[in-house]
Parts: C-alpha cells; sequence; structure tokens
C-alpha cells in the first residue's frame, strides 16, 4: 500500500511522520519476531492529533495499527496488512498520583515499571508485573489485559484499571468509567476495552487504581518430586486460608537449563520435577504466620526441600532460578513458542502430563513454567527456526497443546491474548455464536474495519512474513 | 398488548404461564415500588426453555424482561413496556462447589446469602454482600454488578464472576470466559455482561471465583465530630497500610433516627456526626496488629469515642447500629428515594457538605450512610408520597445531588444501576458519543429491541404508573 503521508504531516508534524525503510521494519514487529512492514510510522503528541489521525485512516480506510512498547507475544501490534502504525511513545508521561484517592492517571506509554517505581515511592503500590515490564508500557498492558506472579493474590491488570479516555477508530474522544472504584453507570466500557488488543479504540489515558504496598514479604522455595505434589502443596496452603502474592512453578527441564547456564548444580536437590517459589506479603506479624503455614503445606505435601530467605540477600538469590530463566532457556534452541496456557489450578498435573506426551511424541524440548496459583503456566516449545521440519513438529504439538488445555476446561491464553500468532485456535474456546457476536461488537465500534484488521478473529488473519 | 400465551404454554408448560391480574402485578414490581403490569409471566425449567421463549419474543418483537430476585432499587425488572416477564425462580441450584479450583456454578436464582453459607461450610469466602442477601440473587448480583460493605477490600460482583452461561435475545446460547481466573481469548464478553442490567442478554448460568475464608475478624466502631475527621481516619489507616473488609460511615441524621427507634441514647456520643464501623479479617495474628493500626488511625484523626469489640456479641452488638438503619428510616417517612451515589474517597467531606445543603435548601430529612472506603454513600431523600410537593422538592434535590457528585469526579450510581430511575440522568455521566456507542452495542446483542425496553438510555424511558 502506498500511503502518501503529506495528510498525516499536517496532523503530527513531519518530524513525527517516519517513512524511512528501517522505521517501517522497526515500528513492525513485536516479541513474537514475525513482523510486517508498516506503510508509514505516526507519532501523534497527543489525544487530538491521535483522534485527527484515526479520523484521517477512517475516511481513506487505511489500516491503523496502534502500538505501545512493542513486547507483545501475539503479534498484537504488528501491521499485517500495511497502513499506518501508530507509536504512543510521545505520550508517556504519569498525569497524577493522587496519594489520598489511591489513584494514578496516567498517558499510556509510561513504562510499568516506571509507574510502579513512582507510587512505590509515595507507600502505595500497582502490583500488576508482567515479566516485560521495564518495557512494556502501561496502554499496553491494559490492550492485552497484562498479568504476571502476583496475579495470584492481587489479579491482572482487568482488576486496576478504573478508568479510561479512548480514541473510537471513527475519531471520537470517549471517556469510560472514572475516579472511582464502584461505578455502574451504562455498560462498561472500560473493561471490554480492557484485553481487546487494541482493536476495539486507542486507549490515551489510563486511570489506575491503586493499593497501600505491603510493608513486608517473605519468600520460600520448595522442591518436590512431581508436579503433582508440588500442586498438592498449593491446595494445602488454600486450605490453610493463606492466599501467597506469587506460587511460581519451575519444572524439571527448565532447573536443568538455568543449572547449565550457571553451572550450578545446587539449584535444585536430584529427583527434583517441580520447584515452587512462594512469597507472601503484608504487616510484619501477618507474613510471619503465613509463611509457617505455607512452610507446614509444603512439607505435608511431600517437600523434599524446604528453604525460607532470612534476608533481602537470600530473598534475592531464592528468585535467581526465576530470572535467570528466560536468557538460559535461549541456550536450548534460538526461538521459543511462548504460550501463555491456562486451566483449573487442580488440574496442573494433567497439563505437565500432556506436556511430557508432547516431549516425547514430537521430539520436541518443552521447559515449561507458570504462575501455578492461577493454573497459568508458560509452555516454551524450544525450536531452531532453521530446522523446518522441527517448526513443524512445533506447530503440530501446539496444536494438540490447545486442545488438550481445551478439554481440561482451560483457555489458550491467560496472559499474550489472540493477536494474529493464535487467532486460528480462536474457535477451540469460543463458538461461532460468541465469535458472531464479538464481530458485531468489533463493527459497532469500528464500522470500516480499519483498527488492527487481521487480528483475533480466525477468518480474517493472513500470516505475514518474519 | 395482549399477548395469547398459547406459544408460550407450549414451551413451558401451562403450569407455568401465569397470567392472572395478581401475578401480573406481583413480577411487575421490584424495590424501587414503581411498577407496571406485565402481559403474561413465564417460569422457564431451564437454559433451553429460556432460549426458546427469547426466540418467540424475538421473532414476535414482544418486549422480554429478565427478573431474579426482584430487589432491585431502579426498576430493572419493571415491564415498563408490558410484554413477558421472564421469573428465573426455577433455576435456582447450586451447581457445583469446587474446593480444589476455588469456584462455584450456579443458577441465577441461588439466593446470594445461601450460597454464602453453602461456601462457609467448606471453609471458603464468596464476598460480595448487598444489604439484599437474604433475598437478591446471584443472577441479579450479576446483572446489576452488586456491591457492598466488603467491597472495599473484596471488591464488587464484577471481581468474582468467572464466567457465563447466557440466552442472547435471537436465542443463541453463549458461553462467556470459563473456569480460570485468567482469560484473555476474544473480548470480554463477561464482564461487558456484568452490569448490563438484563438488556443485552439472559443470564442461565454463573460460574464465580471463591477464595479462602478469611478465619478471625475484629470490629472497631470510632465517632466523630465532624465527617471531615471520619475521613482522614480512613486516609491514614491506607496510610498505615491497612485495607480494612469494610469502613461504614453512619451520619449523625442516621444516628438519631436509629436511637429514637430503639430508644437508646448509646448509640452515638453527643456530637456525633459520623460514626464508624471498621472491621478488618484475616490469619489471627495479622487482624491483631490491624485493629491496633485502625485504633491508632482513629484516635490519631480525632474520634472522640473508640470501641472495639472483644468477643462476637459485642462485634453484632456494634453492628446493630448498621442493622437497624434500614428499619429506623421508614419511621422517618414512608418512602425513601435511595441513591448510591459514589465520589472519591477523599471527596466524601464535600459530598456530605453538598447533602447539607440538600437539606436546607429543599427542607428534606436526608440520612445518609455508605462504604466510606470506596466513597459510595447512600443519600436517602425521605418523602411522604402523600404530599406532592415534598416528592417534587426531592426531585429537584435529587437532581442537584447528581449534578454535583458528577462536580466532584463522581458517578451517580455505584450500586444499584440506572435502570428507569435513574436513566434521565444519564447523561451527566457520559458523554453523547459513549451513550451512542453503548446504543450500538446493544443493538449488536438485541437487534430488534426486545430485552428489557425502556430501560438506561433516557430517550427510551417512559416512566410507568406506580
Amino acid at each position: 500500500m502506498e500511503i502518501r503521508p503529506v495528510p498525516l504531516i499536517a496532523i503530527v508534524g513531519a518530524d513525527f511522520v517516519l517513512t524511512d525503510e528501517e522505521s517501517r521494519r522497526k515500528y513492525g514487529t513485536d516479541a513474537l519476531k514475525r513482523g510486517h512492514q508498516a506503510d508509514v510510522v505516526v507519532l501523534p503528541a497527543d489525544t487530538a492529533q491521535v483522534a485527527a489521525v484515526a479520523r484521517w485512516c477512517d475516511e481513506t480506510r487505511t489500516p491503523l495499527v496502534p502500538r505501545g512498547g512493542g513486547t507483545g507475544y501475539t503479534g498484537g501490534s504488528v501491521p499485517v496488512r500495511g497502513g499506518v502504525v501508530m507509536s504512543l511513545e510521545r505520550l508517556n508521561r504519569i498525569l497524577e498520583i493522587d496519594e489520598a484517592n489511591l489513584i494514578a492517571i496516567v498517558q499510556p506509554n509510561v513504562i510499568t515499571g516506571v509507574l510502579q517505581d513512582a507510587v512505590e515511592a509515595v507507600g502505595l503500590f500497582y502490583p500488576p508485573d508482567p515479566a516485560s515490564l521495564r518495557q512494556s508500557v502501561v496502554g499496553g498492558n491494559v490492550a492485552e489485559c497484562a498479568g504476571g506472579p502476583r496475579a495470584f493474590k492481587y489479579g491482572v491488570t482487568k482488576q486496576y484499571v478504573l478508568g479510561l479516555e479512548a480514541v473510537l477508530p471513527t475519531g471520537e474522544i470517549i471517556r469510560t468509567g472514572g475516579k472511582v472504584v464502584k461505578n455502574v453507570v451504562g455498560y462498561d466500557l472500560t473493561h471490554l476495552l480492557v484485553g481487546s488488543e487494541g482493536t476495539l479504540a486507542i486507549i490515551t489515558e489510563v486511570t489506575l487504581r491503586l493499593i497501600p504496598k505491603p510493608p513486608v514479604q517473605a519468600t520460600l522455595r520448595a522442591t518436590f518430586p512431581t508436579v503433582t505434589h508440588a500442586v498438592d502443596a498449593v491446595i494445602r496452603l488454600l486450605r490453610a486460608r493463606v492466599i501467597p502474592a506469587t506460587v511460581e512453578l519451575i519444572d524439571g527441564e527448565c532447573l536443568e537449563s538455568v543449572a547449565r547456564y550457571l553451572n550450578v548444580r545446587s539449584l535444585a536437590p536430584p529427583g527434583t520435577a517441580a520447584l515452587v517459589l512462594v512469597e507472601v506479603d503484608g504487616l510484619s506479624e501477618q507474613v510471619g504466620a503465613e509463611a509457617d503455614r505455607v512452610a507446614e503445606a509444603c512439607r505435608a505435601a511431600g517437600a523434599t526441600e524446604l528453604l525460607r530467605a532470612r534476608d533481602e540477600a537470600e530473598r534475592q538469590e531464592l528468585w535467581r532460578v526465576r530470572r535467570e530463566l528466560s536468557l538460559s532457556l535461549k541456550t536450548i534452541a534460538p526461538l521459543k513458542f511462548n504460550h501463555d496456557v491456562v486451566v483449573p489450578k487442580a488440574r496442573v498435573p494433567q497439563l505437565f502430563a500432556l506436556i511430557d506426551d508432547l516431549r516425547r511424541r514430537f521430539q520436541l524440548r518443552i521447559p515449561s513454567f507458570g504462575h501455578a496459583g492461577d493454573g497459568n503456566i508458560h509452555v516454551n516449545i524450544m525450536v531452531d527456526p532453521a530446522d523446518a521440519a522441527e517448526v513443524q513438529r512445533a506447530h503440530d504439538a501446539e496444536r494438540v497443546l490447545f486442545e488438550g488445555v481445551t478439554a481440561l476446561e482451560g483457555a489458550i491464553s491467560g496472559e499474550h491474548g489472540i493477536g494474529f500468532a493464535k487467532a486460528a485456535y480462536l474457535g477451540l474456546n469460543l463458538s461461532p455464536d460468541a465469535i458472531a457476536l464479538m464481530k458485531r461488537i468489533k463493527a459497532s465500534f469500528d464500522p470500516h474495519g480499519i483498527l488492527n484488521p487481521g487480528k483475533m478473529f480466525p477468518d480474517e488473519v493472513t500470516f505475514p512474513e518474519s
């Protein structure tokens, strides 16, 4: 598609319309690493410019793809049909931190970790903690409904979004929700937009709920001979009336990878199939009592080893295995198909049994870890992109994984969304009637289908070349 | 409208189609007490019957109004245009309580309090606690997004709905969400349906998230010379990193009413403008520490008296003033315009200043109380329906209240919804573009406008006679 940038220059200024080859490529890819070139990249300065660009795209039927940090795993910000990529990078300010009302108002491209640091400096807390939090931005987190380890106790991004300013594909600026936690005036557009993957509207301002920062944490590490033992520990600690902030489970294949990468054999005792990191937080009296109960639950479930951090240095050391995981996986193979499936938490053992089947049946390395409390497991199918047969086996395994997760009454995505990477599988989780309804909703926002086209719905997806 | 009930009898059976005058009136009213007769009442037995009735109504363009417990305060289940009222009272079973996965699956007409008892019997907890919980039902709570005192710590109904089965007005049966807490597959239809007031779909099954039941509570009562002092206490305790389960604030006019009704003068020390009930919950170690901090915050904020329940009997005694409140208000005047406005929590003092203005300006009694942590205050404008001038002054005061709340960046409803009672005020909180978008969404669910017509949107409302 050739786009004459003159009208866009009139809106945002010549310095903020990029048409060079490098920019068009750079802004056309994300963490999925299967990009497509934008025809033109625009960098609006404010909501009015966002609206004017949207209106122009709608009038000229030009695809328009909003973009935040570009860290998504499903191609959500990839312009699969070309057109205009709108990077919101200039809308990157924290507008307000209202301590008395426990509210932050931010522009969409504030980096999530930067916001967290700012609110923690005044004793407040914004819990959602996607692994990408030092690169990803609040607007993108909202568009994808990002999760993270702390979701077990604190919920995902959705639970913290009180209100939005958003631009419709036809250029209208709307405000949804507001500064109050309870609000039942009209339909809940706010939470319809959260997780809508940039297909319904362009988010230009986010009002977030904050909570008081828990002053103390305690961290425990337990190792188990099987995943079933580890999940039993989780169920026991819930029965003991404890909701930890995080319950991270790391499987044996991951542990081997980290041990090899760090050249440290002490990470897990021999025979460890599952390592669990549990963190509890709150007032110090509470944290001590909860940590005791966690230890008791792990022992009762048959933990082979149990460690409890005595200070911050030990806490960081326990977390080290988790932090080094992503880098260590790169030593297995250059590419990972990073799936974020989710099953009811008591069925995590069945999910791991399925992963074992996939390893054998498709001859693949599939180190897996995740948020055991939520049943949300990252299943990393490692492939060498130069090995076409292996890539094919990985895609075959992916389908069997998604079918198996569906059979366990789970969902094919708990954190990353659909984008174009998983669109072909949407029908596993949703009926034709539900998909048809979603398309009618999409049309009620975007009558000409210009906003982030070719995403989410299987029959509209064309897979871009890398 | 005359409806020949034969096709409905063919679907649900003659015993479950009611056309007698008494039933048509009874099923045509709710707690708002401004009803309208149904033309016919149907009581389907299952989802298939719900779908068949919806299809018939859609084909014949007959208004269809779903009904749960009939306890709403905004006329949500009133058939303002006549037609079919569909009571879901036969869909009243708890289908499953899954302890390992912390999930309950229920039919829509399970009474909320019955569900709570059932899950608490196995150590679990369903926190949402609307005042109507012994009469209202889960489906209605979902349709209205019911709140309650515990919303401050635990959130409202929305935060507990994982999935729904629902029937579209055109008869399709859809499933949204599911059994997992994290789910980002497609648009979030689940949370679009929560709070949609029965205008988008008929809810036939609800999958709810449960949490472990906090084993211990502590309850404190503090009295303050002004509302500003009381709100200062709330802000101080948040700074002390405590999130109480509930922070109920009761104003001086309410206290007088209860004191008169019970003939007990000890309820509040002289000069009390605001009484605050704070409850913290969790493990016993935590509860003790948190209660200490609550007491400290109240003292620092200038509490005139501070009580802390030493046992369950004392706890019940502290709550007594709150429990007797509704009945005592009936001694002021037979009718209350029960508004559930919400403002950012630090602006609750301004809201009470506004209420004082209304009292003076319109010569009305307006006892007010509510959920101070959320800024969600029940403003009860008491009227004698036989006094037409007073009723008019109450309506005038209502408009000034809603305009004032909007100016404080609040919302006209935090719990009760819009229905037809507040539809005229929708435009105070939502722009014309946002309302137009909501109408397009409504049409994407309900192309012929048969489901619960005449609600929410101002230009579609006709006010029924009582």
